[in-house]
């Protein structure tokens, strides 16, 4: 999120469309929508709803502020100045060709020009001397990073660049195939899939119970062939190939022949699927869906494995918090979106959740002390030995939450601190006392910090001192003069 | 888990067999396993170590105590009173004709004769008198529940229920079919990515990313037609088929052919693998993995889909906490192993998960109070007001945790709790002492408890107001006798 503000244009709403302007918008990108459909505007909103409650959810850090959305009729207006236009019409070479044709022709020079095509290759989208390259997402298009990108060398360095920016994992193809990587894949799984429903070995939902509680599982974290080398042991790929290899000569799948498509396959293949989910809308379906996949991510950025390193990594190039007007002059050490996830059966955030919160506030200001991962590294860190939370108003999954921390004491190994936690609407959330001690990582014994952190930490600490610390130095229980409201 | 305590058998370890014993083991079956491999001890025992660490971090209740493991040569001697006898040997047919036949003989009538079996059909298995079903696993054994079950159908639901009791999740075949399910779409996959290395498409690690970076993550919590029934959105599945059924004839797979397995194929996997993975070692690739999935599957666990919805039901059957050696007669309100996802970068349980266990153990006496989930439902709960934690000792990864409850005060709408945390070698780990207040949850204005809820609550309070509640009544930094060490 560097230089100056980005545009992209997006042309063709639905699913993906939607999904293409969320994931711009809420990076801070303007965003210029053209869809013919009369109820885009509607559908889009809904997308971007959804959008607006995952997507920040990922983060321990703000987005930037989302960029302006605009509707347009005329295409030449809708892809004026943008840096990126979309295309993400129905499935049809000719309408392309027509498509692309003229966005080629009227889309500033340096734009990247990408169809969300999932079959096309760029040879058949540029047969018209359209200059388009395939840029294909994955639904959610706001929550997973894939984008496929095959075509001109140098548009697809740029477009990875721009794709990075919003959070994207761009994967750029070595050649050009029909329906590029993944696609293959799930579609190669959509015919097999389709030949057991209609040979009546398993129904839809029993074929999703047997992808989501076995492989599926461990698909979102390693890929094929990071697990098959495990499963290989210590003997590696090549005994696992040797093991398996043979299979390729079996009757392990019915690919040699494709089923007929027919209005009974249809039939039969939506009445099993109303069957197994028709008893939740697609909007709940898709809520479903997302918290799940938040939930996923967020475990993933633990490892920083496959899409938890690209969040963490994207995460490090959104701006660091700035104070703005929250109140006193103390260091802003958090400013987050609350997850779906931190939210319990009260309805609102979990009284856990709010140390999480002022967990990480400590981290962030160790780290402005210089008691950051190479100081820890090093062989010294702090230990939490007591908290105290004041809970003071009840905060929301969706809500803004900040932090400031204030130095109550910095003296010798005792690190004093009083987090305030502050809502989006800026009232007061919760305050959370902590007492630090200064370790040894080897002994586990208390000692002295040197140095830089010392010195910072003594500095802060005397700039803090004169500043109140109302709701510090309680006890559980105890009466105060503003009376405390239940959070 | 109820009635008698049952016995495995297991022919043939590896990684599978190894994988099943953990399963039945960490269950509280005793396992008795026979395989001929010298290093077999070796083996299961890094298997079991894996799963020592990842299995019961699924769970926020202790699994029962682990059975008796034993090594045997001979068959008989092993699948003696067995309950359950899982054959892992290699997958060729003469071998398990072989191995399978032994076992009907020799193991009781009523244990379940299992095959781990990939590729064969039950009629192929006992074309010469054996009596087994498929009961198909996937690696991690230990993790992942799914389990096809293929054959008589009295047999599988027999063993239907006794997977359920170890936590996995069946899934019966309504035909046989070579590959079961989940093996068809996997070879599907594997064909089809097996052409696109060849074809220098993509490397193995690009292939990985295009499954873990998009697809594979959504089909970790629903499957494939779950999945495009979203994607038809609001026009649903039939629509969804309309759309991409025509792609059935076009040329989106390369499985109307096989590659050609040989030496060369080999190779170029196996050094692309090595390029991809071989700065990890399988051990550290496995411990990777499993920390990832145990991470994703506690996701799960909160809207209880997929596996997720499995280990929640299986957790309901786990036996509740019991005071046993815990110092004082208190209510066990906690009894859990600490999950990896818990500990920080100083190697230790993070503070704020102190306060996730504390909160834990608050639901936990609302419960027992009668301020359950039916009584929030009804309207009203408790909101925590202020929390004040002293950290006594490091907790790590792997620890047993218990936690006791103490009422300081359940007088009018307060409930002023004290809880121990403590460590499995009987060390006080850390208090939480939490103030909560009573709430109707429609106006979120504070009032006193009713009925059951208030006459448990006194009761509790008063048989609990003359036992000491050390370290409560504290503020952040007060000096106390016992010097508070750090944690």
């Amino acid at each position: 999120m560097t230089g100056m503000k980005k545009k992209a244009a997006i042309i063709g709403g639905g699913v993906i469309g939607g999904g293409w302007a969320a994931r711009f918008l809420l990076n801070g990108w303007d965003v210029a929508i053209v869809d013919p459909d009369p109820q885009a505007e509607r559908k889009i909103g809904e997308v971007l709803a959804n959008a607006r409650r995952a997507l920040p959810a990922l983060y321990d850090r703000a987005l930037p502020p989302e960029g302006r959305l605009s509707w347009h009729d005329d295409m030449a207006d809708a892809v004026a100045d943008a840096d990126w236009v979309q295309e993400s019409v129905p499935e049809t070479l000719t309408l392309k060709h027509k498509v692309l044709g003229r966005l080629s022709a009227m889309a500033p020079a340096h734009a990247v020009i990408g169809s969300s095509t999932s079959g096309f290759k760029p040879s058949e989208l540029n047969a018209e001397g359209a200059r388009a390259i395939v840029a294909h997402p994955f639904n959610p298009v706001y929550l997973l990073p894939l984008i496929e990108l095959v075509g001109e060398a140098e548009t697809c360095t740029r477009a990875s660049k721009l794709l990075r920016d919003v959070g994207c994992h761009p994967l750029t193809l070595r050649k050009e195939i029909e329906a590029h990587i993944a696609d293959r894949l799930l579609e190669a799984v959509w015919r097999e899939s389709l030949w057991l429903v209609k040979d009546g070995i398993a129904t839809t939902e029993e074929i999703d119970e047997a992808i989501r509680m076995g492989f599926g599982i461990r698909w979102a974290q390693m890929g094929l062939f990071e697990t098959y080398r495990i499963a290989g042991g210590e003997a590696g790929m090549k005994h696992f190939m040797s093991q398996f290899g043979p299979a390729l000569s079996w009757p392990w799948t019915k690919l040699m022949d494709v089923p007929e498509f027919n209005d009974e396959l249809v039939d039969l293949i939506a009445s099993q699927s109303d069957a197994q989910s028709g008893h939740m809308s697609i909007r709940e379906l898709e809520r479903l869906r997302d918290d799940n996949i938040v939930g996923m991510l967020r475990a993933l950025r633990r490892t920083k494995t496959g899409a938890g390193g690209v969040i963490t990594a994207h995460e490090a190039t959104l701006p660091a918090p700035v104070p703005g007007d929250l109140p006193g002059d103390l260091p802003v050490t958090g400013d987050r979106q609350v997850p779906t996830s931190w939210a319990d059966y009260n309805g609102h955030m979990n009284d856990a959740e709010y140390l999480r919160a002022a967990s990480d506030a400590t981290d962030r200001f160790m780290e402005m002390i210089g008691a950051d991962t190479d100081y820890i590294a090093s062989g010294c860190s702090y230990f939490t030995v007591e908290t105290h939370t004041r809970y003071l108003a009840e905060v929301h999954a969706g809500d803004r939450l900040r932090t400031t921390t204030q130095v109550i004491d910095g003296t010798g190994k005792r690190m004093h601190l009083f987090h305030r936690l502050v809502r989006g609407d800026g009232t007061l959330a919760a305050t959370v006392e902590v007492m630090l001690l200064h370790m040894d990582l080897t002994t586990r014994a208390t000692c002295n910090p040197e140095g830089i952190v010392a010195e910072r930490l003594s500095r802060l600490a005397a700039a803090h001192a004169d500043l109140p610390a109302e709701g510090s130095g309680r006890h559980v229980g105890q009466r105060s003069k503003p009376a405390v409201e239940p959070a």
